[in-house]
């Protein structure tokens, strides 16, 4: 049920900005995944060989796929092509115990756009998810890759920066003197300039205060130069819509391990929680589909981590321990009143209410048990005695308070004491 | 994007009766998928060897899993378990082309109870589903398996049932005389014992007339009455909600191939297009897990035929040709004023509107353009002028129409005048 309901509030708000769902098949050609992740993804790719001979197998991810779609009908789509899609994933563990891995992404994605309007927008729609969510305390953080290439490009360790990134990415886990000695030993970097790397990260404060230190440290670096003039219009985006300093944070320390992002990147931390990690990442990249299409895609795109999300808000009590969608049971009291009960249910339901019926006539003790396990907030009671007098009782079952509603007009009093309890939480 | 409202349209009928979603894994132990559905199911299995060397395979329906699920977790469940499971599921073809059939299904079930409401729930929830979905004219064919059982028992052909069924299933495609001379031939029946188990799919007339005219012809077969006694009962509960007459029917034909169910049956046909056949079926079955436990689990359940219903939606001129989720197109077009129409963009979400920001400043026309191959019903144009008066254009794409809207307080005119525009339609 929560699971559900995060994935209709991540809809809800990709939709907000225009962004459609679409959908691609779990199989693709083995040729369209292989060589299109890591060598981690190749290793743990799901693969067999089809009923008609051809090599296939499970996604790994929700990029290659979007990639290949993108490629082939990049034309009729047109650019922007605004996309979300919310499914599953495979990963085969390589491990002796048989265990797989299946789990599911929460992507959404701008294609073929280069403007900074949709680095904006990437960061507002992970400010509305989380609000959305129930957050008020969270973290956006911002970087642009160029600021680190372009100090890179001026340190001279422009060809190193695979290695570079590698090595910056552990800094809250390994500390900064392991950092420094992995750029020494893995880039080459003379200490001096890993330390003037590192020193990127140690820059602090407020969004603007960050900017204004990042200039002289970029100077002489056009592509440095270009990356804080870009993060200065995402900072000013956001600030225009009214979204809260606190909730903003420009962090020249992150990098996102993947290589394949170059310009603006996100993570996401929760303030109650943020050793969990980052709980919704992306980035800017310039080429979706190069491997599969001539044509140059830009475009930027972040995912929602829903399973890091859920084991977030389980440790922080955020989730109801609440088995059923519906507010209302309905007991089957009298064994000869079934089709009144029908009725009350139908007209219930017709006031936009979910409501059970149980479906036997058990002891009354028995189904309102069944109502506590299951999580019910109203369970509603007729016999004989209230059917003659065209009622019912509404019991409240976290309070245990009953009252007596009229059945007429079309159940309307009874769905007024019902709204009146689940209304009032 | 029609697909999706479906499911939630779906999802949305199936909570207001209580049913909640469960998740199970598209891999499943090859143990459990194979042998449990047909011959055919095992061939168009997809299977292989996953990294820990155990064989699996992806699941073919979404029954075969919830008898496992139900298995394993029946004690922590709870009885009666109402569950919604809406998820692909796949199928290799047996082609020499390489294709692969994956595809969604949308079922419903109610385990634990052999109690008639839950019958008449199934045909409820159906009813419900197909009005949600737009649909008023439409049949729901309503039989039960014990009546024809009945029958054949009183004629001494309970064994042959499962050949009789097949025979009889093939009444609408082949005709009444092939379907004799099947029964004679592969079930043993004579002639005149075929005549008798067809003449019960000519009965017609109101449900109630059906009822009164398969008395006699049960008399005599404890099974047979008691299905008629449970498919009065049935009728009665749908009655006494008020569904029309028109909509729901009782076809003592109806066999639906499956030797599995064991009561109740449902088939569900829409009123302008009967051809493309049932789009809602199910039914009753006594023992839902008796592969994976020896508890007993009764249960009823239907599927929704998504594909179907879809295909049929289209060849009806049901679905709108709407690639955005979005009403409103925010267009980009003075350079300088992005901040401005960020924040336009946010008040009009704030207030419940879906909007999209055009992310370059292009040509209006060339933004008009896409608001057009998109769908957009409502662009919003502000220039120089516009955002010095505080106002911007809201513009009618259906009719071109424009009128100037206050974006003070809080865009609220703007929004008044687009959902003038989008809730007329």
């Amino acid at each position: 049920m929560p699971r559900e309901q995060l994935i209709e509030t991540a809809k809800r708000v990709y939709r907000s900005y225009g962004f459609s769902p679409i959908d691609t098949p779990a199989l693709e050609y083995l040729e369209i995944l292989q060589g299109k992740g890591s060598e981690e993804s190749d290793r743990q790719l799901y693969q067999f060989v089809d009923h008609g001979g051809r090599a296939v197998g499970l996604r790994f991810d929700l990029t290659v796929p979007l990639a290949r779609f993108v490629a082939q009908h990049a034309a009729e789509l047109g650019m922007p092509f605004k996309r979300y899609h919310i499914a599953t994933v495979w990963r085969g563990e390589n491990t002796q115990r048989g265990r797989y891995r299946e789990f599911m992404q929460c992507d959404f994605d701008t294609i073929g756009t280069k403007s900074v309007v949709a680095d904006i927008e990437t960061a507002l729609v992970i400010h509305d998810l989380m609000l959305a969510i129930g957050f008020s305390e969270f973290t956006i953080c911002i970087n642009n890759r160029m600021v680190l290439n372009g100090l890179l490009e001026k340190l001279g360790l422009a060809d190193q920066s695979t290695a570079i990134l590698r090595a910056l990415d552990k800094l809250t886990k390994i500390g900064a003197e392991n950092v420094i000695e992995e750029m020494q030993q893995q880039a080459g970097a003379t200490r001096e300039q890993a330390v003037q790397v590192l020193r990127l990260g140690e820059l602090g404060g407020t969004a603007d205060a960050v900017l204004r230190q990042l200039d002289p440290i970029l100077t002489g670096s056009d592509k440095g130069a270009a990356g804080v003039e870009i993060l200065r219009q995402v900072i000013a985006g956001i600030q225009a819509v009214g979204v809260p300093e606190s909730r903003v944070k420009l962090d020249v320390s992150i990098a996102r391990g993947l290589d394949y992002y170059t310009g603006t990147i996100f993570e996401t931390y929760l303030g109650p929680l943020p050793t969990i990690g980052s709980i919704c990442s992306g980035g800017r990249y310039d080429n979706l589909a190069e491997l599969f299409t001539k044509q140059e895609l830009p475009g930027i795109g972040a995912s929602l981590g829903l399973d890091r999300l859920l084991a977030a808000m389980e440790e922080l009590g955020m989730i109801d321990k609440v088995a059923t969608p519906a507010q209302v049971l309905l007991t089957y009291f009298a064994k000869d009143h079934l089709p009144a009960y029908l009725l009350l249910a139908a007209q219930l339901r017709a006031a936009g209410l979910r409501v059970e019926l149980y479906p036997e006539p058990k002891r009354l003790g028995q189904q309102l048990k069944y109502a506590d396990q299951r999580g019910f907030r109203v369970a509603l009671v007729a016999g004989d005695d209230e059917l003659a007098r065209r009622t019912c009782q509404v019991k409240d079952l976290r309070t245990g308070d009953s009252q007596e509603a009229s059945l007429d007009p079309h159940a309307e009093p009874v769905a007024r004491a019902i709204r009146a309890i689940t209304d009032a939480v």
